[in-house]
């Protein structure tokens, strides 16, 4: 063995890392971190542990590895597993109502990945992105890396303004450019819970195609609906032609299968399948998961999830009547994982998320959901992760943590 | 629905693409399509049929189930999953010789997916790569989608010549430039079969050290030996310092699970993670993985693959010496997938591979292996994959392959 100082120290790898690695910097997200003191949890976008499908997923690998061993443990091609390209492509047929075909479908590790490849195949830097504003921060990451320019549109309390977007796109084209893509999240949209309705999506299609630009559609949500299906998809109302809508099986079925999927014209899903370098995302978790439609079971857990989280909105609404009703207001979510809370003029959000932290419970503050990190008076609460039991005594403790603010910012 | 012509065809896409996406173009990889012919292939570096670990994977995957099912099912952030991780550490520190940290290992989404992070992290347009010739197609065109410049730097039958890499390096030092990486694959060699001697190890690293350069070391067959192991790697022999060594699970388990590892100094490693966009390679397959490593199966599993390899390799040989012994040699590789046959001057290796093919044997062809797609005489056997009783069928067939280009090209 060589005897010798490490050289390799991370200032001497500053000069020779690429464009992309410096504007990412060398931080990074370790790990899911549990918070060693028993807290509640409002904070982060995942599924609800009891019903985590582990058994589920047994039951499809038992079926895979007796049936289809051999295939399920080959490479399967950078598009994904063929039996789950094809499950996808008949559920959503049926799901988007238009005809879906496998050469429009291609498997990902997760929607983020999803995003990821849409950014890889669009974007090289000094290209533009109009994103909805409040967004989720990790895809405003990955845009941000590819060193393309980020502009935000606003949203109302209905979804994304169009008629903002109308002015972004018109003064991009008046100086000669146009944006690669519009990246939205329609449905259940995260941070701000809202669903944009039928009127603003036709709109949006029709902005995209006069000024010639994509929708990169986030889905992540769109199944997880409560009480009413949420209005046809962009993808849907394009007939597939708008761009690329993502998917994920994160949050119907685990965030830790790093699973989903990406749907959209076919020469696009093509040139996304050339330009990923790992290979294809596994072919035996994508047969497991064909095999979780084919059987059934993703459909029944789906409505049994639709049941659990409609449960859990209601039982954090009522908390909220009873002990949040005089600081905030919000807008109903019709699905997925989000509240977004507007605080009364005087309320800070960054200060009721330290007192709230303070009393054992935590919640996202507003402003991470903005490309500009402005100031905000939202905190986001998902109501997907924290235990039905532990509902009612996080919102009381938020209550009181909005009560201490309110009182100090008085007394000021 | 709108109704409207499709907009986005192939065509109107070029003229949106990233820079990176119009190198690599729309052609993919669609899957591994079977020949519809009863063939014998020699062609995949793809891992025998009947030893599969289905069974090994159930067993894992139950254990963590019953044991872990919320962390497995949960994120576990871009390092990969914190028990693979420690278990690859450990089992790393042994087999290596050197103490590894778990700060040096990120879970990867195969070995390829750790080529194109490690790409994604040091290569810009315009940066110089020196790779072995012959070399592995797959990271060619991954370094190359970067926009990188490759230089290819000439083996011989033991390997790299470390005489001609350095000059390699001195001509591009004496125009004020460096290569970012030089990329190799000591053990084992994809294609040639070939293993790196310790002396030219220890060059590769003094030549590394002098001229500042990364080594992204590629070992997706190092612990497929038959009779004894390889000489140390270039990680363990530079103490973990020379840049990045990249493994997988696809040949000592299954390439359909996508997993692999890679192993650097922590700086490296940490930026590494922050720039990949899928929020780690799947937590459930890596506990399902690191249980296989806890539980022993994985060793006992690579122990019975190095004499499945070994009696595959024997029975091409005895083949071989039968039937093509006239017009071939080679150097006896002392693991891996891959014997690298050198044709007699008069015979083309493309003339062979075509001949072999009408008689239903596929076999690798070698300008494929070349960065410049320069003539070669050689062909590339894969003897993991065949089946056992095909493989004297298969070499006779290419011996009547060979001797009738033979013939055809004497009677020119």
């Amino acid at each position: 063995m060589m005897s010798h100082e490490a050289y390799w120290t991370a200032e001497n790898l500053e000069e020779m890392v690429s464009r992309r690695a410096k504007i990412l910097g060398p931080s990074v997200w370790a790990a899911a971190t549990p918070d060693p003191r028993p807290v509640i949890s409002f904070a982060g976008g995942l599924p609800d542990i009891p019903s985590l499908p582990g058994e589920i997923l047994l039951k499809a690998s038992r079926a895979v590895i007796d049936r289809e061993q051999k295939e399920a443990l080959e490479y399967g091609g950078t598009f994904g597993a063929h039996p789950l390209r094809a499950a996808i492509a008949e559920r959503s047929s049926r799901i988007e109502g238009i005809p879906v075909g496998i050469d429009q479908v291609i498997i990902s590790s997760g929607s983020a990945h999803g995003i990821g490849m849409v950014c890889e195949t669009l974007l090289d830097p000094g290209d533009t992105v109009l994103v909805e504003s409040p967004n989720f921060p990790g895809s405003m990451r990955t845009i941000k890396s590819f060193g393309a320019e980020q502009v935000a549109v606003p949203m109302d309390e209905y979804g994304l303004r169009v008629d903002r977007l109308e002015e972004e796109l018109k003064k991009l084209a008046d100086v000669g450019k146009r944006a690669k893509f519009i990246y939205s999240i329609p449905t259940h949209q995260n941070p701000a819970g809202c669903t944009l309705d039928l009127k603003r999506r036709e709109r949006m299609l029709e902005l995209a195609r006069e000024y010639k630009t994509f929708i990169l559609e986030d889905d992540a949500y769109g199944e997880l609906w409560f009480e009413t299906p949420p209005p046809p998809s962009l993808f849907a109302l394009s007939n597939g032609d708008h761009g690329v809508k993502v998917s994920s099986f994160s949050k119907i079925l685990a965030t830790g299968l790093r699973m989903g999927w990406a749907m959209g014209p076919a020469p696009l899903i093509s040139r996304m399948a050339a330009v990923r370098f790992d290979m294809g995302t596994s072919p035996y978790l994508g047969r497991v998961i064909a095999e979780t439609i084919r059987n059934g079971d993703l459909d029944r857990h789906v409505e049994r999830l639709r049941g659990i989280y409609l449960r859990k909105l209601e039982r954090v609404e009522a908390a909220l009547k009873e002990h949040c009703a005089q600081y905030t207001s919000y807008v109903r979510p019709q699905g997925g994982f989000f509240l977004w809370l507007a605080l009364r003029p005087g309320l800070n959000s960054r200060d009721v998320q330290l007192a709230a932290n303070e009393r054992g419970v935590i919640v996202g503050q507003g402003p991470q959901f903005f490309a500009d990190g402005q100031a905000t008076n939202h905190v986001r609460l998902a109501f997907s992760y924290v235990a039905m039991e532990d509902i009612e005594e996080g919102i009381h403790r938020l209550g009181e943590a909005m009560a201490e603010v309110a009182e100090r910012n008085a007394a000021k």
